[in-house]
């Protein structure tokens, strides 16, 4: 175990998408338990769009973050030491523990806690944050009902594809939308999903037309700007369009247009409703136990695309924009 | 009674701003009651934004008109001649009648029946169509709680200021947002509203900062553009934005630009809803009850700008999207 503690740190707030001159490396002692504390290690840390936002000074739902910070990311590992009655070396947890070898707790941070054979894909994937968002996402704002038609963008990222693969489980008919034609294959062949759109060559309003001419009955957005247009013409009756990401925003600069469509909301008499994960966190046990069973049963799988290296971060963070990833994006790091 | 049935027919379909040559003046004899019908006089038709999308060739959730039909105008009257068990002459009935003198059902037509003292007014206003949209989009869809700061825009109109009504007697801070200080002194010193903002006058964004530092927890929308960017910008925690109207919208020509601050819904994990009125029909009566006592107990007024003359009614019409009437719109025909 090194005593150096590598870390990223948010050098500039970017303008457009994110560069690698936005982060500064640095090299911080090991930190060390104090009284009631604990040290994690961290094995994989996660890329998720939600970063891009949190390098904004801009007050959300989470404070954000000074230049000079550790960059926020979230993170598996095991615990290294402990002066902790509730952890113990060797626990394998997970959580907000930034781009750094390791972080100190003190216990009063809410942390996931995994069973000692779970991979860090499941961990950080269906187990984790984006696991979450895809479940409660699709389930408690979605609300799908068996025969819905449920079409989701960004379908081969992290969320996507799980909210695809629940949305198969709950009886559905399931289209996803994803950006090659990899991406496509894997989703109808692997996960199941029922048919699959490559935004990059096929037009997606043709093709929603011949996938779905009685409407989409649930749109689960991970992409925003013309595909969100796109879905809206196409809403059927009493439609739910769970906006759970807007990717194709997050990078971009300048005033963004609006979804237009938006006023079929009311000849479609539809919803269109956010929501945000960490809302549900005293549901997250239950949820995951649910999920396990389902992976236990070959129904849901995880997907992930792993980077080597704790130097990759960065770039990875870019790639991630890129859309380089199958399902779960994240770097071994340790 | 005269012999002959005035009518205004659809002559063509609107480009931009409704003009009076989209009608055409016609006179039919006045229809006869046939075996199980009975005639309809009309003593007043509704001037409503919703008339504005039913010129056009559109497919929505009513079918549209053709060139040459009667225009169609919800209007209030009395029965005046009878060949059916469940209508007498001389009953105060509400419905779809056309803008024309004469209109002859067979009962298989939902009409709404009101007591023999129903003023027009309260027929065509708190007690008809923009009445009902008025409770059932806030109450159905918006949810008002005791204390939320419920913000309506068109709010001297016939459906918002029966909602800005509604939402002060379900214990709400009412705001309302309208076209002259004449319209926010009414709605402030006669509907109780708790302020109103002259959007003509005033900055709408500085205004509601002031007076709502802690956001909008309902955004009763009846007019869309600017106003409902400027709303999403500033809705609090779990807000509903209730799509009822987009009167900004109806007359506009090119590509109209949709809410750019909609992903506010993600980080205020709030819901944007439509809704169409009919879907309620089944609910009206009980509604309607409910809003008599309100009626009664001096807690619920209705305004209204009643037009004279049946050939006033194309004029109307146009006048309505200039923002001429305080509350109920209507033209008293006979």
């Amino acid at each position: 175990m090194s005593n150096m503690n590598r870390q990223f740190l948010l050098a500039a707030r970017p303008q457009g998408m994110v560069k690698e001159s936005d982060f500064d490396y640095a090299e911080a002692p090991k930190p060390v338990a104090g009284d009631g504390e604990f040290v994690v290690q961290t094995s994989h840390i996660s890329l998720d769009p939600s970063m891009r936002g949190q390098m904004e000074n801009r007050a959300d739902y989470v404070a954000p973050l000074e230049i000079g910070d550790v960059m926020r990311a979230g993170g598996v590992g095991k615990v290294v030491e402990s002066n902790h009655p509730d952890f113990a070396v060797g626990d394998m947890v997970g959580g907000t523990f930034g781009m750094q070898d390791y972080a100190v707790f003190n216990g009063s941070t809410p942390l996931r806690r995994y069973p000692p054979n779970t991979s860090a894909e499941q961990a950080l994937g269906v187990l984790g944050g984006t696991g979450m968002t895809a479940y409660f996402g699709l389930l408690d704002i979605g609300e799908p009902k068996p025969g819905d038609v449920v079409v989701i963008s960004g379908a081969a990222g992290a969320t996507g594809s799980i909210a695809g693969q629940i949305a198969r489980i709950k009886g559905c008919t399931v289209i996803g939308i994803a950006g090659s034609d990899a991406k496509c294959e894997w989703l109808t062949t692997e996960l199941g999903f029922n048919f699959a759109i490559n935004y990059k060559t096929q037009n997606v309003a043709d093709a929603l037309d011949k996938l779905c001419p009685d409407g989409i009955n649930i749109y689960f957005d991970n992409v925003g700007g013309e595909l969100l247009d796109t879905a809206l013409e196409r809403i059927a009756t009493n439609a739910r369009v769970v906006i759970c990401g807007g990717i194709s925003r997050y990078n971009a600069t300048g005033d963004l247009a609006g979804p237009k469509n938006y006023f079929n909301l009311v000849f479609r008499r539809a919803r269109m409703e956010g929501f945000i994960v960490l809302d549900y966190a005293d549901q997250f046990p239950a949820a995951a136990e649910v999920m396990q069973g389902w992976i236990n049963a070959g129904e849901l799988q995880q997907g992930a695309t792993v980077l080597n290296g704790f130097n990759q971060l960065p770039k990875a963070l870019i790639a991630l924009f890129e859309g380089v990833n199958t399902g779960k994006l994240m770097v071994k790091t340790n």
